[in-house]
């Protein structure tokens, strides 16, 4: 594309490395942006290089924050002997979103996925493991995704911590609330049957 | 959503603003731009900020430029007495990527569209009106699209340049090259057949 304008063609090129943004979209917003008061734009190209610059993640979640200890492990009514592994914070924010879990996060950043070439040691593993070594933590919760790449590193983290007297446990997989049976698919189904729990503990989540 | 992060809450605001974006999305953006390098992103914001402050329209055509005129108003080689007059920039640089026309462009900055409050005043035409009206130009092309808002903006723009001694034409509409005629729509097919050209015509442009 010819943009007859140097300062368009570089505005376009940085919004098009944005996951999912090509360069059509990318024009779509630059020329958005055209028509958008001065200071509005001015205020947004800031708050971009502010995030970056000034954010901080949690020393001891790894949950993003602007201190260095975030609001849920600063939190003294959240039981911090439970710990819920999640790979990134949007995880952190639909589980709190629930309004239903009162103890405090763990954030990996990633998955184990050798494909895309992250291994154990491009996640917050070590920390993970150093918690849960220093005592004191009861529960670990793992809450990753069920793909090949979750199941893995959910496997990972269950044989470095199966040596410290803790419990393991995973999130419920099952029939989403809502969902007809007939619709389900067979893993899902299968895994719903076997994994089934007893009908007065099922009242206890309503 | 909580985010745990002014800074992020922030960044995601504006993001969301853009056309297309709604909230995750936009959270999606900021988490990758929170994986990249610091001084890629700083870039990245700066890029903005100057796209708006730095960038020029061109005095005669309304096209965007880096000076006062822009590549195709500035080039000798270009046929200034053919206008053709299009929506906004997108429009010019399809129609340059064709390399098929050598006049010069009027961008209005719109359609006149009352379901948006956009009227004439709002947009690129007195300029054109006086473009017209100090001779030198033989033809003017409509090149709007082909809705209800397009045609309203040819009719107005006919209507006011019909005084002068110009030719004012629109660009040809009907079945586009390599389509089947079984799935044109009905009204596309029937102006294809009204507005029909001689054969030796249409061998011309290919």
């Amino acid at each position: 594309m010819n943009f007859s304008s140097k300062l368009v063609e570089e505005a376009v090129n940085e919004f098009s490395k944005l996951p999912g943004v090509g360069k059509r979209t990318a024009l779509r917003f630059v020329l958005h942006l055209l028509k958008q008061k001065n200071t509005d734009v001015e205020h947004f190209g800031k708050s971009i290089i502010t995030l970056r610059q000034d954010l901080k993640y949690c020393k001891s979640c790894h949950n993003i924050s602007d201190k260095d200890s975030c609001e849920i492990c600063a939190n003294s009514h959240r039981d911090n002997s439970i710990i819920c592994v999640v790979e990134d914070i949007r995880d952190v924010m639909a589980i709190e979103h629930t309004q239903q879990y009162r103890g405090v996060y763990h954030v990996l950043g990633g998955i184990i996925s050798p494909m895309d070439g992250i291994g154990p040691n491009d996640l917050n593993v070590e920390s993970l493991v150093k918690k849960v070594s220093n005592g004191n933590v009861k529960e670990i919760i793992m809450a990753l995704s069920t793909t090949m790449e979750g199941d893995t590193t959910n496997f990972y983290l269950y044989k470095r911590l199966k040596e410290y007297n803790i419990i393991v446990s995973t999130i419920a997989r099952g029939i989403a609330i809502g969902d007809e049976l007939e619709f389900a698919d067979e893993i899902t189904l299968a895994r719903s049957i076997t994994n089934r729990i007893l009908y007065e503990n099922s009242l206890l989540n309503k």
